[in-house]
């Protein structure tokens, strides 16, 4: 992947505001409701989780994006209940809160976007929703942005939030991006939801293009616990404010690295908040056939859960990674594998090498860790982000909670 | 899968005496090598691993099998050194060690099945192994089965063993098992191996279908961890003593039965010995396209660490198994899926049923709990034995111990 960090302190994109609210979802009283108004004329695209199983928010999301043919003027989020597994009562409910929200911003109904995130299973309380919609209405502001990134939060220990900025010609062109998740996390709260916001002039069309080729690379590229939520969903809105068009080559290929600049830092941020992890990892697969390849091969290492014990305990334990692989299901030749712990050289050809294991302990033993490995199969490379598996990632997720 | 339990008290199959010894591998002194040596007209058949990295004892013992053409004298093993990742050497250890035990017992070379099971990446000291072979040789007898069930072992609590026998005509068959394994287990040990005695009289082939089948209903439908070792052996051996032949299909059908019965038990028992393991989860998938899709609901339910992490503090979370089986790759339809945790109905048509909690709570609570999912697609099903995901687990496995 690409590197350059996105600065922090670069202004956000015009044409959003932002509020939140306590609605009384999450019993600790905290923030848990949050909208977004955008300014006439925003386009949108959006990606969804593919688990078979979604909630009602991604049913009603993905539709209103299609009959609005990818407008938007709102996106509304509420933490601590997934509307997930609750029936035609839990669509009936967002499509009612959803036309409460448009009648009171007297916008089109299709052009409301909701976004649920929290425990499955349980009834929406609408009631909740619906009774603050007017005091959210009221209190929206352009930087409001952060109370929006607290309200849709579960057990995220933080909000994350991402921005960068780029200049073609006159115009400056701002790309910023708000994300919840860490792992699939706490008893029954689940999802990693993204909002990313710009000023760039773009068609739906356009904007889902660049979507999805930048969220292959970042979010696709992660895994905490290997569970794939009922609500995840990636928004990308444009308001066009900037005037600066995708339709021109340059304008596309900068706007394209920032939203990967943006993407890449909440990646990273998802990771480093997962629920219980002491080591974020980089896993960088080399010499495979093709990216595919490399992927199939990060993701079985990243699955491991004897990899990522090992990992807990800062272990280079090469034998499980080399295990992991054999067990990938792609036809690697074991004779030809390299492995790498920090820049020790662990394992040639399959076999283990002389190496420092006090030097490849102490590797694993800060917050971030490299492990690389050579296939000695073709060009192909693929990077991934993963996380150790500790017992505080048991004990939270074995809480008897239900 | 089919119930009845084999019955302890039977008698050994005739034709296989057993010793073991201390050969200094395990630090501990206990004991860490087993020797089984069958009489003349034995004959073979065996299941490995699927991992690409594969031990060097599973090359040669798939060596031994294809050019003695299926006839075994003797079978090696060696606990607390895998012998894996150790390249040529690690071949050439084996070849020569396979190739004192034939002279000393006289029996041709191809005939000496290795197996090892311990440390990944670590020379196998072969010089302790030669040492011990004269004492090994000389001590075997038909009732040493019970040390040699303790020799293969390692970070098992338990040996395992399981027998059974039935009649045919005037003929008694008997069918014995040993095996060890409790997930992929310790730091760097891997590795399920079972051993199969019969003395019903049987072609090679005759032996591998019927292996084939029990182990993809036993040894294949059971995961503690979801790691796959590099050195997984079943080696079913017959010695043709009690008479009955394969060739009738009284004897086949018979046969394949108690078969089953063992590995089944041999099965739970792996899974119950697992690390960390408090309660064994018995999946039961139905109403599938094909048990081939049943296994897979089942497969990505015991691999989702959300949903074994709350079978761990015992918590009837019905929504993760939702999620798992939504993330499965199958095309499921939520709005017909029902889930039953011990005797409660917790979720019917994908939403949530009244259930008692505490019910399906103390369910969870049990040493064996069962799980069952429906489908509504079809009349296939499967079953699966799977386990939690413990603290326990996490501790012993991220222990820094290379």
């Amino acid at each position: 992947m690409r590197g350059r960090n996105p600065a922090d302190t670069v202004q956000f994109p015009n044409g959003f505001k932002f509020s939140a609210a306590s609605c009384g979802i999450k019993a600790s009283g905290r923030l848990d409701l949050g909208l977004v108004v955008a300014d006439p004329g925003t386009t949108a695209a959006a990606v969804f989780t593919k688990n078979r199983v979604v909630a009602a928010p991604v049913e009603a999301g993905r539709a209103a994006l299609a009959s609005s043919h990818g407008r938007l003027r709102a996106v509304l989020v509420n933490s601590g209940n997934a509307n997930c597994a609750t029936g035609t009562h839990g669509l009936r409910a967002c499509q009612h809160i959803c036309g409460e929200l448009a009648r009171l911003l007297q916008v089109p109904k299709a052009q409301v976007f909701p976004s649920s995130t929290g425990i499955i299973g349980v009834r929406l309380p609408s009631e909740k929703i619906l009774a603050r919609l007017p005091e959210l209405k009221d209190g929206t502001e352009a930087l409001g942005i952060a109370a929006f990134a607290q309200s849709i939060i579960t057990t995220d220990t933080r909000p994350k939030l991402a921005s960068t900025c780029f200049r073609v010609g006159k115009a400056e062109v701002r790309v910023s991006g708000v994300a919840k998740g860490s792992g699939m996390i706490h008893p029954q709260l689940a999802t990693m939801l993204v909002y990313l916001f710009s000023d760039v002039s773009g068609t739906p069309s356009q904007l889902k293009q660049i979507l999805c080729r930048v969220c292959d690379e970042t979010f696709n590229c992660i895994s905490v616990d290997g569970d794939t939520s009922t609500n995840d969903t990636v928004l990308l809105m444009a308001s066009g404010q900037s005037g600066a068009k995708l339709e021109h080559g340059r304008t596309r290929s900068r706007f394209e690295q920032s939203l990967f600049d943006v993407c890449r830092s909440l990646s990273e941020q998802i990771v480093g908040d997962g629920e219980g992890v002491q080591h974020v990892i980089h896993i960088l697969v080399e010499h495979a056939r093709s990216r595919e390849e490399g992927l199939r091969i990060a993701r079985a290492i990243a699955k491991s859960a004897l990899v990522k014990t090992a990992w807990a305990g800062a272990d280079p334990n090469w034998g499980r990674i080399l295990a992991a692989i054999g067990a990938s299901g792609v036809r690697i030749e074991p004779g030809k594998i390299s492995i790498l712990i920090g820049d020790q050289l662990v394992c040639r050809r399959g076999v283990r090498c002389n190496f420092n294991e006090a030097k490849a302990h102490r590797a694993l033993a800060q917050p971030h860790c490299r492990v690389q490995v050579g296939l000695g199969r073709g060009s192909g490379s693929a990077e991934f982000l993963t996380s150790d598996l500790t017992a505080a990632y048991v004990r939270i997720n074995a809480d008897y909670a239900t």
